[in-house]
């Protein structure tokens, strides 16, 4: 197998909890791609490869090495034309941007707040110093101190999800009537808090987790077994 | 001419406020078609041509008369397939629907609140009272009471824009490298608050408002010209 990607992991080796990995897990699996998942810790990440990367994913195609989950995205839409796009076209390339531009800027804030504590849990000693460290100095706060905002961002998240809501009234994936790399965009945002703290992103009978529930049932449950140890 | 759009004016008959129809207006700019545009009221809507509609843009383009922007924009593409593209392929018309999502579900609360006032007050008497009824019942508060949360929404706007600003530092435009009609699509919401309430939208030196500044020139500045006749 040439075909290896990097992705962050727990203490365990095999549970499999960044978003951006996921973003590519799917990518793959849409293509068809072979690969190998090679687990990191958050410490073994400035050791990939030639040392030059601060985070995952990370792939490695043959004797090609790069990161950025979009860029990895575009890549493989370019090196294997062949296999189902995950861009129908050059404009749905700048509007996935759009997406994750979303995923990015509203989602991302309340889903850190809501994991924080499972997705610490779940690390090794070491991460678990890396990621206090790291995140009480953005934040400003400590971790719990930061786990208290969990129930108002779940609360808040139904509401920052209308947009995803209402464009699931027109069609039945984010990308149209076949899901695409802006589902997976999504997708793999979600399903990071997923993985960490399993069944509390939605309530029940949501628009937005019937299509989640898809998601995860893509590519033989591929989403639906984050524990895997290749 | 026989390219016709119906589009909601002040009571002064020529100034052209509703979103919706300035994602025509610069769709029929974007594809260089001749068009003139019909000054219609609130209460005239309901005799639009054959009287079905209930909301505009309503366009004829000769024998064909149709409705809803979206629809508009898809229908211009697919008659002139010869003129500039609004979609830069199938992707793109299925994710500028998130870009509509976002702009209804995000935007417009706050962008109605926040012209609520001015934009009565360009109205013709009877419009106002057809206004007042329609929004009083929706909203069950009265339009003075509804106008008291304007600087609450206008203080939320950067944050509501955080995605668009997000996604403009990697292109140029919403659609990509050209403007396109997810850009419309957005122009056209925003617009709406700037011709009813001038200078209000932003603070300076915002991402998106030099976007937006970029969008009101394009062909020949006709966003900047609100008040028309023809």
């Amino acid at each position: 197998m040439t075909r290896k990607l990097y992705s962050l992991c727990g203490e365990d080796g095999i549970r499999h909890y960044s978003p951006h990995v996921w973003k590519i897990i799917m990518a793959l699996e849409h293509k068809g791609l072979e690969y190998s998942l090679t687990p990191v810790s958050f410490e073994d990440i400035s050791e990939i490869e030639d040392g030059s990367y601060s985070s995952v994913p990370v792939l490695r195609d043959g004797e090609t090495v790069l990161g950025e989950s979009y860029d990895i995205a575009r890549y493989l839409d370019e090196t294997y034309p062949e296999a189902p796009a995950l861009f129908d076209g050059k404009g749905a390339m700048a509007l996935t941007r759009f997406v994750e531009s979303y995923c990015k800027t509203v989602l991302h804030p309340s889903l850190a707040t809501i994991a924080v504590m499972d997705m610490h849990n779940l690390m090794s000693p070491d991460d678990q110093v890396y990621f206090r460290t790291a995140r009480e100095r953005r934040f400003g706060m400590s971790l719990e101190e930061m786990a208290k905002g969990a129930d108002r961002e779940r609360a808040a998240l139904p509401d920052k999800l209308a947009p995803i809501r209402d464009l699931l009234t027109h069609q039945a994936w984010v990308s149209g009537a076949t899901p695409a790399y802006a589902d997976y965009t999504l997708f793999g945002t979600l399903q990071w808090c997923n993985v960490c703290s399993p069944n509390t992103l939605f309530t029940k009978d949501d628009t937005v987790s019937s299509w989640f529930d898809r998601c995860l049932d893509l590519y033989d449950g591929v989403g639906r077994n984050p524990a895997r140890s290749s």
